[in-house]
């Protein structure tokens, strides 16, 4: 056997009858540990079934005659992210660091790297034992970022030239992701200081938010008619992807920790309580002031309670995710409802599926929420957060680096969006040509939603 | 670090390099018993899509005026139960005894409670090391209780008031199925006294089956024009929702023994033969009496197969699988082409789709054959019925405990269902308003499937 | 406890305290190896998936009026499947040896076996400690096997006679799928000669798709008027049916080493960038050729992406998947556009998904490049290949098997395919009668695609 790297061969001394090994430098490392690894195969998948939900849920909740295209930027997105994710942009979040808060770029597809173990900034406290491949640990971290990309999509739907959206994805990922991903999850300075984000409130959805209202600030609005109130193309479809929508947020959620360890179902369960409070919250107040209860609303409140517990689900109580579910499914409803209908400055800007609500006020909400419920037990198992607690039990610093942390995000994600946006609007238009505009996809793409 | 009750800290002494570790009573548990809790987390997910795939399924399978709000009575009920049930009924089903057939109701949304193990009533014979946190027993057995309401649902689309929907949802759970899983698998008298519900066959699906029969007994039916035989509104999507029926209940079916253990896949692999034989044996009959092989006719074999297996699943042979198939094909087709046709009050009964064959009948049918086929091999394996046999294998005992069983849970469920109903009507009306019953949809929620 | 045959009680003493434990010859099996096999429950779970992914696939892109054709042909070889696979052909697969290149047939439904270690040929090399009990491999197995059949559907829809169909499942699986599997992977001649094929590139894909076509020849075209160049009936529901399939794939490639080990996600992470790599490059050719990025186009892609990656997924580095993703989303691009378009012979032939391109040719793609980029560090971690490595390695030898492999599955299939057909003929004619092709789903099933 000629291999280019000494490998040890089943069967060796060293390695007893074990059908699975770690290479690199565990290769002592406990076999009981890398069982951890074994339940993340589920959650990680699971968290691709939350991108087919998104691509789901965004073909049919759009005008009819944009489905086609708000499907085909999804699916670019995750084709064109993954490319940049295993060539430079992974390294850049979670690499050595260049800056506080940006890694150095370079690839990351090659066996060498994607066997060994997974260097990651909670390796001091306790994965030094190859309980995580590389491999593994790429694809989770690439499932958060295709997520986010897809989730910034909503805000652009239904005009944006396919071309400079090409362009916009990789420069998007490249220059604001990577960024907020580092400072927070990369071992960047937010992280060092403490802020707390379990999986993904602030780098996901606070991100995608503020750059999909930004980026939908340059590219302009709709058509007017496309802007009536319109229903749904496809109301069964919708919900359908909402099912997978939820399903695979319990999947990411319980990956976050990048283990399946003993929190793991109790931040699944948070979520899925959260969720169900925010949901029914909202239903009542669309009873209370709409005298109907939308299907199209419930969902709405279950994505605001989604996006508000995932900074926090597993590092909060039970009764702190009823409470979260509560406010999620009323602020955010009053910030589109009625902050949004009287404020000609909001109203101007085309944010078509409303992602600066569902994503960027209830991810603030939830980060800001973070810092009031935090559990000094639960953080104390949770590798990211091991001495914090929240301003309930007692000090108010970790609410104020909360805070801080999302003014830097959405800063951040303000001013690079405009850069990328100005950047692209010198070389390719932002906007389609009007006969797209008033066609849609059959003049776009060639095709029709139904051939009935 | 701060924390308000002591919890061993990573790296220290007791616990060697882990990233994971239980606390509460059993931190010196061996980890490698946690080990098959990691498989728990594939199926439970797996379970939520089950839930997902009911609710794709009726909102494709009913007349299209009533798909909005076929789906939201089912997503009603599924962010209804599990308030309900981490509030309060999950300890009425799995917590200390208060009567022979029900727990003493409390919380269980604690993290002082859901890291601990879970007490379960197999615990005796082999869970004492801490191999499954409650916060996973909670869900697991949470998504058993949205699954059956979901179930129940399907007795009453169509003509229910939505209001009255909202009161039944709580009232049916707290009083009703609460008992079947207390009995059955919470550590009850039927529990101690040997009678096997493998995965639900009974608490689940004899239980919703009856409850939906008798609940549509009392609103009263949809208007005539429709219940004329109607196809469904969008076949395609009933596909799609039957395929994650089908793999959901896979799911369960893996979960059902709280870990993932030897047979586990056994019962899969049964779970899958007998849905296969009975979705071929009902669409042979199809084909026999009425000359065409329908998807509808297919469909429907295939969940009184699934239903059928459910309480056997993981202690028959794989040939009784094949037997229980070709039964689960044929006596749930007679019962609902021959008998229903026949019987003026069945007929008069409004079950929309039919759940008291499919479910009820089916799930009797299960629990009975499993008292014939009940292999003790298999029995040994399983902690919830370590010394039974079926009468097959010499002793008749096992069937009549299964028989008594079903005569108690179809007993409890139609006399409290009554109860609820009748109580419900004191306050709200059961049916919805004339005018609400002939648009549907429109009227009720303001919107329409599909806006092509 | 009276049993059929003895078994270790939980808590006796050679087995402590474990919640699951192996019977038959490996009782003392170490519980950590049963470990790797958890990983595996939820990649099975998603093989499945990828079965639902394609009957929506196949339903949404076919014209309406054989939407329910399509979907009920696809669900009963499912079903089909199951049965026969558990019945005689799973060990005619995976059994002992018959010929060089078959299995013994009989039945895998017992639990005698079912409960037992697996025997798998890579047993020599390190599963002899029971990681693996047979009813886990039977439904593995099962899985590839049910979708290897439900891709040779595409090729056939639109026209075949149901009750031929019904009959041609079974004989095909039996004469030709049992082949390629035994030789390739059950330890027949290929697979002791080391022909790689990780995850059926071969004995699914070339298969499949060499028999779609050849079947196709024998059961003669559609309607001319259902070739024309028609849209999908459904794109929304085609893109839902794609993102399963995807999601799917990911399963069964992780699923292909039989337990979830140290280069199982490395085997995922290439199948996406293979598949991403190969969209984008179809659309950029569709967008240069025709003017218009098609999402039908982008799939097309996608899918001849995932085929050309699956016998090389966790044996090639990562470069080299970026590499497979360029060629597999041009070559399978110009035999399906140009090649095809102008060759008389071909345009014959009524393939109605073009399966020879995106599977057979896709598949031969594959396997003949695993014998050039097959990394000699990873075979030697892949017990299928532990001695290999590819042409750019220095050593042409396994490009050859590759090619002689490929030319076995291929004449075994064109003449075994074309035999069952000739059979089924003199029984049942292979297509339906005319009024059934001019009408469809109404005619042939009495059902329509949506009531609305």
């Amino acid at each position: 056997m000629v291999t280019t790297e000494p490998v040890a061969p089943y069967n060796s001394p060293g390695v007893p009858d074990l059908p699975f090994f770690n290479t690199g430098e565990s290769q002592n490392a406990s076999p009981m540990v890398s069982a951890t690894v074994f339940g993340l195969v589920a959650v990680i998948f699971f968290g691709l079934l939350r991108m087919t939900g998104l691509v789901i849920f965004y073909e049919s909740i759009v005008k009819k005659k944009w489905a086609v295209n708000s499907a085909f930027m999804a699916l670019y997105a995750y084709a064109a992210v993954l490319i940049c994710w295993v060539t430079w942009a992974y390294k850049m979040s979670f690499g050595d660091e260049l800056l506080p808060f940006w890694g150095k770029a370079g690839p990351a597809f090659a066996q060498k790297i994607l066997i060994k173990n997974a260097i990651v900034p909670e390796t001091e406290h306790g994965y030094k034992d190859g309980s995580l491949e590389t491999a593994t640990f790429v694809f989770l971290q690439f499932v958060f970022a295709g997520v986010t990309v897809v989730i910034l999509t909503g805000a652009l739907l239904g005009r944006m030239n396919f071309k400079a959206w090409m362009a916009f994805v990789p420069l998007w990922l490249t220059f604001s992701y990577t960024v907020g991903a580092f400072s927070l999850w990369g071992g960047g300075f937010l992280f060092q200081w403490g802020v707390i984000d379990f999986a993904g409130g602030y780098f996901t959805h606070l991100s995608s938010g503020t750059a999909g209202f930004t980026a939908a600030c340059w590219v302009g609005p709709r058509l007017q008619e496309d802007r009536e109130k319109i229903p749904p193309n496809n109301v069964p479809l919708m919900l359908t992807g909402a099912g997978f929508l939820w399903l695979g947020w319990c999947g990411l959620i319980g990956g976050a920790p990048y283990a399946v360890i003993s929190f793991s179902f109790m931040a699944v369960l948070n979520t899925n309580i959260c969720a169900a409070t925010s949901l029914l919250v909202w239903t009542c107040l669309d009873v209370i002031f709409s005298k109907k209860a939308t299907v199209t609303g419930a969902l709405q409140g279950m994505i605001a309670g989604l996006v508000c517990i995932t900074p926090a689900a597993g590092i909060v109580q039970g009764w702190a995710a009823i409470v979260m579910g509560v406010l999620s499914g009323s602020i955010p409803w009053f910030t589109m409802m009625i902050v949004h209908e009287k404020s000609a400055m909001l109203k101007k800007v085309d944010d078509t599926l409303a992602v600066v609500h569902t994503h960027a006020v209830a991810g603030l909400l939830g980060g800001a929420l973070t810092g009031l419920f935090a559990d000094p037990t639960l953080c104390s198992l949770f590798l990211g957060a091991m001495n914090s607690k929240g301003a309930f039990y007692g000090d108010g610093m970790q609410f104020v680096k909360q805070i801080v942390a999302a003014a830097f995000v959405i800063a951040w994600n303000i001013v690079v969006t405009s850069i990328v946006m100005v950047v692209i609007d010198h070389f390719i238009p932002l906007k389609m040509p009007e006969l797209q505009l008033q066609i849609g996809d059959a003049e776009v793409h060639g095709e029709e939603l139904y051939a009935l």
